[in-house]
């Protein structure tokens, strides 16, 4: 079986405008317009990379469509969707909290990550791929049902959990965030619903400010079915394996997923701009490999990836070229700054972050 | 007494190349062709940040001149300045590593930017500036006397340090580099010398790979005169502010140097591409207190600051003005990413950054 | 007597968007988001090579001023000022056409360009310079009393012009503007003033559209003192010096001017992707020559340049030198493109040049 | 039947360099390091709104291969192919005029181009497709035998012609260029054989200086094969329909072609900065309707496009949908810039232009 791919040109149209980087230039503040650091580069040279690699050759790429009003207000209020689309259809405006710019006319855009993520999910759960990964922009993990937050407008993997929810066979389903920022508006979407799994691996506090501790374990009947880990800023390879093999692991086994979706940001990456943390590609590739092995004792090895940061637009895509790799089960040309990275001292597990994931393996009673 | 202030245009001019985004771009390796982390922007910003919100109109700016071929020679080999020469003249080369591209005609931005470094130090040890800062590119700290690398060509402090060595009451000079990468190559050109001290934060173990460790201390005569203290990826406000007490305040007090020379590289801010480190611009306008203080206390004050890395273009603007208010006595526009920038996780001293700092003190005998 | 110089970097800082690269960005429109062909690298790049040229050491920088709003509302309406302000203190706005963005926090970089404008214009007004060159942003000629159009918004020159009339012995003043495209703002303003003669030497109806034909001659009062002379596509250095000796030498013979101010927009030259006419920097230069010959006859050589448009960041700057270093009598690099661009195809006058600027010369009565 | 396209994404990773725009920068001779004006932008943005606009939902995407040494050697020397690979093997190089610079590893992107050409003509000679378009980087048609130039390395358009010929009921191939520059490396490598018609229509004199003038007729049995329409600069949609009418389609007549191949720069498009014609996306749109009615009547429809030059990234996606969109007989999104660039001064036929053509007609004896 396959490993489905979805990417679209038009995610590159999504218009971040003239940010300095993050913050919309102001030149009485002192910002001087410059190019928002969630830019286009970030997200095509991965698709490019995974296509001169010649690993595109090898991945089914599916076509793109946008997502239905249905399916966004499965998650979405409509009065939100309503001011995303009046932003739209004038010069723009922001998603709620004035880092989160709408270009004149990105409506159907996010309408689009969001359908490419039901694509790749609905793929992989109605057993067409055996995996997928749907290199959607803009992301989508930190948008709530009312309001955009952190550059992302609609939560494109709640989305297409809530989709493929209503399918035979997938009652169950776990989400894995490694994006570097706290995936809290996917928990917040289904913090009371047992059904759900949210795991979350984060740096400690760093976006949204003060989100994701390890208290927050859902809410309800739903209550135990939130885990956040979060990281000190400065871990690498060795941490993320241990939270993994301490958290990520245990916990998928005992709520038992019948599909697990990966929010997939790259932004716990070595060089990334919005993040401390050390990954290496080789450090994402072993995340992929584990949660592969996971998946299939657990779930026939459905896995589905859903792109969501990462702004190192020149490491970012030898990080998903490696994730892709795996996914597929090739190989094509080796990360060359990988010797580099690997080398950074801290790269293994360090003593506080072994305590860090111990402490949130205690709060979530593994 | 006025902060001296030197910049020029042609410092823009360095052609770094299209790297991808350190190594030299190259398809078949998957090297896109890009823009080089070391871009223009990430320097040019800083100076009109410095313009634009008016501090300039209080500081003294230097005019530019070329460091002379004796200043250079002082320092460097005339077989290593051939080699950059005949580069520059030709169709533009590596300085030594593979990493360190210098374009056609870029000779003279090298001259350029060591004689920058020569005109502030010079400055502000003949007494004609309280303090100076010398916004200079490229950047020198990683050059040895033979060769350049990592994006250093020509070692601008230690070229200016030299250069002032010959003249009256400057007997003894002290060399700060909170650069986030080791500052390898001062401490080379200068570690048998027991008249200057070198000291350098860095992040632990980056660039160059295995260098700075706190066994550095110096060799022969100059046994002692050089500190190294290695700080963990993730290292903040916190616990750059205790390595200022534990051991860089005290390393300077037991040295009583004439002059104190930082090589000020700012990429250990809390988005720069190239280090992990959480330093706010608040952090870096406290390290420039304390120094201050410390300066006051043992020199009358006297302060070069030498520009050295940091290529988080949409930050450093904002941390260099932070350094050059503070040298100036004076505040224009706030940081508008300062609070975000505090709030991160871990920004406040962690008990393994102690540890570190600890450690880095004990070698120092401090 | 010197050369006026006036730059600032805050005139990079003016935000033209995200437009593609004229309209603004507008997917379903299939406008991709890109850079405005008005990016701050059409400007600061004259300016940096003005400075590593040399030529600058043997300029007169002039420190930049706001314009006073007595000074702007002189020309412009309180409500059109207000507007620009509010947007300004908004999320920005467009300042009338709607391909004349304003950017948040960008109005007093308005002003700022007004006053650079006033600031050389007073210099060689008052004698304190020989002659001057504002190079300023963003542009002006085409900014009417009541609204901003095709990327102008305050009318710099006419703020400029306005301004000096009040001053004793200027009487009378002549605007020559070689900008590639019509001068309708600067002619509009002073239509029925009949001691401004207003000159514009323009490709034929380009923008605005249907603007600047022969038959606008001035109203009123100011009956015969605006002069169109459109220059077909494809106009060379040829065709401009022609233009010079048929009717704008003999004009200003006519019109006996105190001063002579020029709205200096390169877009006419070889390159540019927003005219079609062949200038080359040589041709820049001869202007120059012709008009400096002509003033020291008229009126003790004074003449102040105001920038205007020129959208060729990679030839612009030599245009600009070329046309500084005749101000200020001296030469510095020479153009590298020279010799290709004046052996294009057609940079002599052709026939139906000839028959153009005859038709506008006898239009003017000359 | 349909209309073949092809684009790959390696095509973007042609590595241009840091040119000023065109010359290698150098500081010296004020040449600062910029973006190459042939960036990935001018040719990445016209698939991607192919993309965007939906019309690539009606086009047989072709897959890309590498062009064999076979197919290139039938057309170029061995020894400049070798100096090619051995530029791409090192550091880069240049292909032979100093401006056509070759990056590390680019030779297989040349290949890529190369055969890029070959796979849409083969499908339109072969009739697997009705018409096609190879929307290749970089480009080839100023390339000769055993040299680059004008940022052209292998002829592109001639390896592909060249071919076909072998392929039975292709025995004669006409090549109209209208790119805005002389096709003259295709008209050399084809100058002594009478099987292929090369027609160009360009700027006159721009690139190569001196080069194709109506007195090229192509030389020996090939004589009368070559037909040269210079236009003056600043020629528009009524210009170049006059050439196709009196020249073009007369030509294609008398030659009685099996096969009609394009080498199809946009940049006559009234944007662009290499170029000074006013060519609307209608132009281009018109010049494509009728050579389809041609080849219609000539040669059963058979059209084959391989994209050359067009630099102005924000006008050429329209112009080259606007190409495809007859290709395909479809519409999607409209020109936003159409009215505005039709208004354009001088877009219809002018004496001056018509006398050029009527000349190069009679040159031809049509
Ligand atoms: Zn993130
Ligand atoms: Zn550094
Ligand atoms: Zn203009
Ligand atoms: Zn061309």
């Amino acid at each position: 079986m396959t490993t489905a791919y979805l990417y679209h040109e038009a995610f590159a149209w999504h218009d971040s405008g003239t940010a300095a980087p993050l913050l919309p230039s102001d030149p009485r503040a002192g910002l001087q317009p410059f190019q928002h650091l969630d830019s286009p580069d970030t997200k095509r040279r991965i698709h490019e990379l995974v296509v001169v690699s010649g690993l595109a050759d090898h991945l089914d790429r599916l076509p793109s469509d946008l997502a239905s009003e249905r399916q966004v207000l499965a998650v979405h209020d409509e009065a939100y969707l309503h001011r995303l689309r009046q932003a739209s259809d004038g010069s723009g405006g922001d998603a709620g909290d004035g880092i989160s710019p709408l270009g004149r006319g990105g409506f159907e855009i996010l309408l689009r990550a969001a359908g490419g993520a039901v694509a790749v999910v609905s793929a992989v759960a109605e057993g067409r791929a055996r995996n997928g990964y749907a290199l959607v922009r803009p992301s989508g993990h930190h948008a709530l049902a009312n309001t955009g937050m952190g550059m992302a407008y609609l939560n494109n993997v709640a989305i297409a959990v809530t989709e493929v929810r209503a399918r035979p066979g997938i009652g169950r389903v776990a989400v894995l965030d490694w994006d570097a920022h706290h995936g809290n508006g996917t928990q917040a979407i289904f913090a009371e619903d047992p059904s759900v799994l949210t795991i979350s691996l984060h740096q400690d506090n760093v976006f949204p400010p003060g989100s994701g501790s390890i208290d927050e374990r859902g809410q309800g009947a739903g209550l135990g079915s939130a885990i956040n880990v979060p990281l000190p800023a400065g871990t690498g390879d060795g941490g993320y394996a241990y939270a993994m093999e301490r958290v990520v692991v245990p916990a998928l086994h005992r709520f038992g997923p019948d599909l697990i979706v990966v929010a997939s940001g790259l932004d716990a990456n070595a060089m990334d701009p919005l993040a401390r943390q050390l990954l290496s590609s080789g450090g994402f590739r072993s995340l992929t490999k584990t949660l592969m092995q996971t998946a299939e004792t657990l779930c026939s090895g459905r896995i589905a990836m859903i792109h969501e940061g990462g702004y190192a637009a020149g490491y970012v895509p030898f990080c998903g070229l490696a994730i892709l790799e795996e996914l597929a089960s090739r190989t094509t040309v080796p990360d060359p700054y990988l010797g580099l990275v690997q080398g950074f001292g801290g790269q293994d597990l360090q003593p506080h972050q072994r305590a860090a994931v111990d402490r949130a393996a205690a709060a979530a009673d593994l």
